[in-house]
């Protein structure tokens, strides 16, 4: 199973993305975690690391995708 | 079946992005359309109407996801 990592921090711009990303990814291929960056700060630095530079983003497999913009990753650490 | 429209203009971040979309998108549920806006400039108007902004772009049932940044439709004008 591959791995799909939804980061995002509760906005409004997020929820919307959030909703497409449940929806849309194949649940067959990918299993998803979502994570809630404002909630789950332990957890910036491995977004940062995956190279999450904005919420919301899906990280597939490693791979960072920036949907839309919601929130700098800076912004999440104040 | 939810109409899925990929937009792009063959860059190299399209291309990336183009390779998530059709891996990950469930096509037990989405009918994916890819559209090269570059050779299909007549098309253009329809993304914009959509609201694209830039490429890559997915519209999934009318609703607009700028994922990560190619090039802004502006640019594919000319």
């Amino acid at each position: 199973m591959n791995t799909a990592i939804f980061y995002h921090a509760g906005c409004p711009v997020c929820l919307g993305v959030e909703h497409m990303v449940t929806e849309a990814i194949d649940r067959s291929k990918y299993q998803v975690d979502t994570v809630h960056l404002g909630e789950r700060t332990d957890r910036i630095k491995e977004a940062e690391a995956a190279g999450v530079k904005s919420v919301p983003a899906l990280v597939l497999d490693g791979q960072v995708f920036h949907i839309n913009f919601g929130a700098s990753i800076e912004a999440l650490k104040h």
